[in-house]
């Protein structure tokens, strides 16, 4: 089974990714080797994830500091530092972002006093950390849910929450690969995930890559499917989990909870101890972003598909409440609304 | 208020039809002159919405009939009747197809015995006489529902129950036409309505020339929307209503309808008496069509948006349960399900 990996350090330190923007119809690796390359690769959503691109971020300032290696560490040291503030400016909004670069900023400042060499050093531990951590988590959310996954189901998954949006195996489709692994045979059915087409483009792309043979629908289909007894279970990742446990995730996710609910199919979010939000009480407090009216207007399409005159509203997230949600499947296991109180943790 | 007409006879006898196929980038009136533009116009949708296409195809018969005036009778029936059997073959399941085309036969048998201008008005006649009829049955439509929609009220539509696919003024948006024309205000959403977009190409078009400021999401932004307080009624179309008040229509009705129970919103289906079938006892009788994996996957885009190895299902209807309608807006008034036995009737 091959599963795609969004971001790789090679042995001989060269930084791969696979250009996201071009997929499905181009499968490319390109290598990232200066600055420029790595804003444009954060702000036009070459890479994308939240821990994809904190993996990503880190692996560029250890690649950065390798092409400083002949500065004065008093010359490199500011340098990196510079970068990092840059890096970090790409994505506001990504947590994962901030959370990897401080990691790496943490890295620097232990090592600032050091050689050259060991503070590079320093750096590459610091980042190839990140990646096997965010691994490891991934691999510990596939564990937790594989169990729910029985031969011959119908799953339902909504945007990528999957290896291209992590260091590998992802978090709604980490129990879809494990069961697989373990011999398991199961359809995966993809919302295409309007208007980014995620779901078409990435999720559906990355299953057929494992040989999982995703099919894919529109959005307005999942009743028709759910109506029709095909859907057994949804797997849905998240961006952030309030406190009382109401769910963000990519718009059109509350719309799958409902039907969901309607048509009694057990509603399963995937995802990491980070992305619990203590400080976060309900979903009434989260800001749901608004984009450009273009995605949805223009994007992707050869001509524009919406009036001048129409006004689009374009919300980037919706928020699920806890009560649709059956259970969240974490690195920690599977918890249920009464335990998110005591299981909010950190990486 | 500039209400659009999608099939127009001029007093000087021109069929004129807005090609839907261009909307909403590019408004184009042509005319139709000869039989290849008329099988054209109806296989590729340029003239859609089946109140539409059979008016559009009674006029082309008569369009036929004026070609043929200097034609001998005994050469120009049975040129008329192989006429009429290949434009009822164009959209073998569009069912106001055939029917207009039975009552402009109907005509043509009538009148047959009579001089080549006599037949040729009696089929001017029939054709003007489904015209009217249908513009009479929306606006009835639109009279019957107009008193719900209230001063300040978002309304949320689905793909295009308009003035495009009727005659005149449609049959979901005829309410909002009339209740606009009584000086109310209020706002109305409309679906995007994957694959074909016709919420986003036809009905904020049409809205928009109407004054009526229409807004376009996504549709798997219809929760947010709801869930945000936005919505105070739903109003769709319908392609077939069973006698048990089960409702075929666009793919996602049966989404929007769940929602709406979820959210405590009234959901309306708006159909004039012959979309009532008392042949087809329920919903589970009826046979979903499955159509092109491509206008999912490439139709409208500049490249293919889902991978080649991925299956797509493109179902084109769903079924709403009756339990999910609040009621029928009829060209005979609202109905509730404990009226369908008795309201089933025929044009």
């Amino acid at each position: 089974m091959f599963i795609p990996r969004s971001v790789v350090l090679t042995e001989d330190d060269k930084l791969i990714i696979i250009d996201q923007t071009l997929l499905p119809g181009k499968l490319e690796f390109t290598e990232i080797k200066d600055r420029p390359q790595m804003l444009e690769a954060i702000k036009k959503l070459q890479v994308r994830g939240a821990p994809a691109i904190g993996v990503f971020a880190a692996y560029c300032v250890y690649i950065l500091a390798l092409r400083y290696r002949d500065m004065l560490r008093v010359d490199m040291i500011p340098a990196l530092r510079a970068d990092i503030a840059r890096l970090g400016a790409a994505r506001p909004t990504a947590v994962n972002l901030v959370w990897a670069l401080g990691r790496m900023e943490e890295a620097l400042r232990m090592s600032a006093a050091a050689p050259t060499e060991e503070i590079i050093a320093a750096l590459r531990k610091a980042a190839v950390a990140i990646d096997e951590q965010d691994q490891s988590i991934c691999r510990a959310i596939g564990q937790a849910g594989a169990p729910l996954i029985k031969e011959g189901m119908g799953l339902l998954t909504h945007c990528n929450a999957g290896s291209l949006a992590t260091s590998f195996l992802g978090t709604a489709l980490a129990p879809m690969y494990v069961a697989a692994e373990e011999g398991r045979r199961f359809r995966v059915y993809c919302d295409e995930t309007r208007p980014l087409l995620q779901g078409a483009r990435l999720t559906a792309w990355e299953l057929a890559q494992a040989g999982l043979e995703p099919t894919v629908i529109c959005d307005n289909a999942a009743a028709w499917l759910m109506d029709q007894g095909k859907i057994d279970m949804v797997l849905v990742g998240a961006d952030r989990i309030a406190a009382n446990g109401d769910t963000a995730n990519k718009i059109g996710t509350l719309a799958v909870a409902v039907l969901a609910k309607h048509f009694g199919i057990p509603f399963y979010v995937c995802a990491p101890g980070s992305t619990f939000d203590r400080n976060t009480p309900t979903g009434a407090e989260m800001i749901i972003e608004q984009r450009d009216a273009a995605e949805v207007s223009s994007l992707w399409y050869s001509r524009p598909m919406v009036p001048e005159e129409a006004q689009v509203l374009n919300p980037a997230f919706d928020i699920t409440p806890a009560e649709l949600i059956t259970g969240y499947i974490t690195n920690e296991g599977i918890k249920q609304k009464a335990d998110i109180g005591d299981s909010i943790f950190y990486y």
